[in-house]
Parts: structure tokens; sequence; C-alpha cells
């Protein structure tokens, strides 16, 4: 019933706003037996892609306290109801965004490394997009919580997780490749590379100039690999 | 004048609060001429220092925001124009206790090297007393603002900046003694030590596990060496 009822409201949004019908009546769903047009779930993936790309800016500009649900709303073109259809709430879908973002990264890891992750997002936050340094900023305002709210840190340690296994297991099949050095175990590896990602996401975030990061990023790569 | 109407406000404190006199009255202070009481340099300084602690762990505990002017009178055990007599606003004093803590760096880092300041918080961040993470996660929590508001990120940019000149400084006596490796500039090395910095504080902060940091900072500390 609680689908139906914001599959509705998605349709009935306020003018202004991305309407999928404009036809529709406020009237209460529980009422009216018409029938609901259906929804392909490539649909429904388009549109939770939408949304989770315009509360990406919107987190990135306004800060995770700053992103009002107006603001998501005005961001996303969707009513609160249409948004909620697809997140619980706020909270979930700042950490969809995350997640997002951390299977992207995962991919990447994967195919050419964490530090290639460190050079795409420095390539980026020197780029003329303010949405590098305001996305990872507003990671950083969450940063209590992953302290004090322990439901809020396990959903948020699944995705460095699924980071830190990719990165180890990278690593791992340059250790069996014969790049990697062989004095230091690649769990130490692994934290050593996570760290630098720390280090570059708290760098970007405080809006610092770039500096040297390019050529510190050589020294992180050349610390791990067979000399 | 100000200063003398918040000289005065500091013995006029509420019950329970710490109270240099006791036996003043609620009059205006503009009003009356009797003398205020002489207070030394040192006493000065002994106040001052006393309500940076306290205020350092009610960021810790609280967080910027969440560090309120009534908290800030609990945990000093004074009337907020006692605090502000020493200390402008809520922001001046978060300024404060951040240039106190980066005077302590710059000393250590003259001595030791940053990376001993690196060991120095991980063992602070394990042993029992909770404040050195809240603290470092307080720091987080203003970081949006170094970003937008530029008078802040000046402030905050020379505390950073003396760390920086320390660490440089150190680096290159390093050089010159011949422990350091000679292919990588100073300036590189200075930011690669800054970048595990900044990873070791948004580690901490965010409540992680110290997991194999300590060897990480082994190889931190090798990276920048002669081999």
């Amino acid at each position: 019933m609680h689908s139906w009822i914001t599959t509705f409201g998605d349709h009935c949004t306020p003018q202004g706003r991305q309407a999928v019908r404009t036809d529709c009546k406020r009237t209460n769903p529980r009422d009216t037996i018409e029938p609901v047009p259906r929804v392909s779930q490539d649909q429904l993936d388009a549109r939770r892609h939408e949304i989770l790309s315009a509360a990406r800016s919107c987190f990135a500009r306004f800060g995770y306290e700053g992103a009002t649900v107006r603001r998501l709303e005005d961001a996303t073109g969707l009513s609160r109801g249409a948004i909620f259809h697809h997140f619980r709430d706020k909270e979930s879908l700042f950490l969809a965004v995350a997640e997002d973002d951390a299977a992207a990264m995962v991919e990447t890891v994967a195919r050419n490394g964490l530090v290639q992750v460190m050079r795409d997002l420095l390539d980026r936050a020197g780029s003329s997009d303010g949405d590098t340094a305001g996305w990872l900023g507003s990671q950083l305002e969450v940063s209590r919580r992953l302290r004090t709210d322990p439901a809020f840190a396990r959903r948020w340690a699944e995705r460095s997780a699924a980071i830190a296994t990719a990165t180890r297991e990278r690593l791992q099949r340059q250790r069996e490749a014969g790049v990697l050095r062989d004095d230091v175990p690649v769990e130490v590896l692994t934290q050593f590379l996570e760290l630098a990602y720390d280090g570059m996401v708290l760098h970007l975030a405080t809006g610092r100039p770039a500096g040297e990061l390019g050529k510190v990023l050589d020294l992180v790569e050349a610390a791990v690999r067979r000399s």
C-alpha cells in the first residue's frame, strides 16, 4: 500500500516540477479503484538514477544538513512523495549516493587501482565543476555520526569494506604478478593506500589547492611497488 | 570599556560557577566608579589556558555546532562574559584551541617530525580518553566553512602554514644530514607527509579502529628516507 500511495504522489506533483501525468486529481487513492499505470523496472531504474544524480549535486552544493527536502525537490524536479518512494528518507538517499560512488570506485580499483581513483578525484577537483569538493565535504559533515550513530556507521562501513576488499584483491594479484614489494603484508599496503585516499578526501574537501599532489601520488604508488 | 564590562561579568557569575568575588551586586558597571581589582598577566594567561582546555573537551564531546555557549559555560565553570572577555566569540575560541594544538604540533615536528605527531595521535586515540577522536571530528565539522568562508579559511590557513613550514624545515635539515631520499623535492615530501596526516585525522575522527596504522606509519616514514 505504501508504494502505491507514493507512486500516486509521484504523478500528482505540484506545477513546475516534473509531472508524469497532469490530469490526475488530488483524491485519496484509497477511495479510487482506477488502475495505476504500470511502470517498468527500466523506468524505475532510470528515475532512481536521475534522483541520485540530482541529489548528489544538491548535497555537494548545500552540504548534508543544508540539503533540505525542499531543496532536494527543487534539485530533482520531483515531489518528496516521488523521492521517498525510491529512498526511505534523506539518510537513505545520502547513503545511496555514497553507495553509487563506492560501486564506481570499486570498478576503477579493480581495473586500475586506488591510486587511479585518487588521480581521477584530483583531475575532477581541478576542473571547473565545483561538485567534487562539495560532495567530499558533505561526507565529512556526517563523520560525527560515523562515531556516534552505530546504525549509520554500519551502513557506511559496508560501502568502505567493498572498496577495501577491491583494493586488497588487486594488490594480491599484483603481488602474484611480482610487481608489488614483498617485504610488507598486503593488508598494511591496503591500509597505506586507504590512508592516502582519506588524506586526499580531506585535502580536497577543505578546498585547498592541489599543489604537488600529482607528484605525491607518484610517491604513494612507488611506495607499494617493488623497487 | 568593553573589557571592563566583561571583567565585571566574570566576577558576578551565577552560583555553582567559579566566582572570583561573591559579594558583588548586579548593578550596571557604567554607573559605578569602584575600582576593579587588577589581574596580573600570569593570572590572565592561566585563566586563558583553563578556558582553552575546557573548551577543547567541550568541542570534542559535542562537536562545533553542539558546543553551545551554555555548554561552554558549564565546561569552563565560567560565565559567557568571562569566556568572551578572553575570546571574541565561539569561532575565535575554537580557532584558539586549534592554534594551541598547532603550536604543540610545531614543537613536536621540529624535534621529532610529523610522523611522530601521527604516532602520538594514534596512541592517544587508542587510550581510554575519548577526546582525541572528538576533537578531530569537530575539526572536520568546520571543513565546509574552510571552503565557503574566506575569513575563517584565512585564519585556519595560518595554523596549517606553521605546521607545513616546520615539516619542510625539518626535512631540509634531514636532507642536509643525508638521511632523506634525494630524488624527490622536499616540497613533495612535505606534502606527502601532510597527506598522510590528513588521512590519519579522517580515519580517527570517524571512529575507525587503528588496524595496522602503526605499520602504515613505518611505511610512510621509510618512503621519505634514503633507502
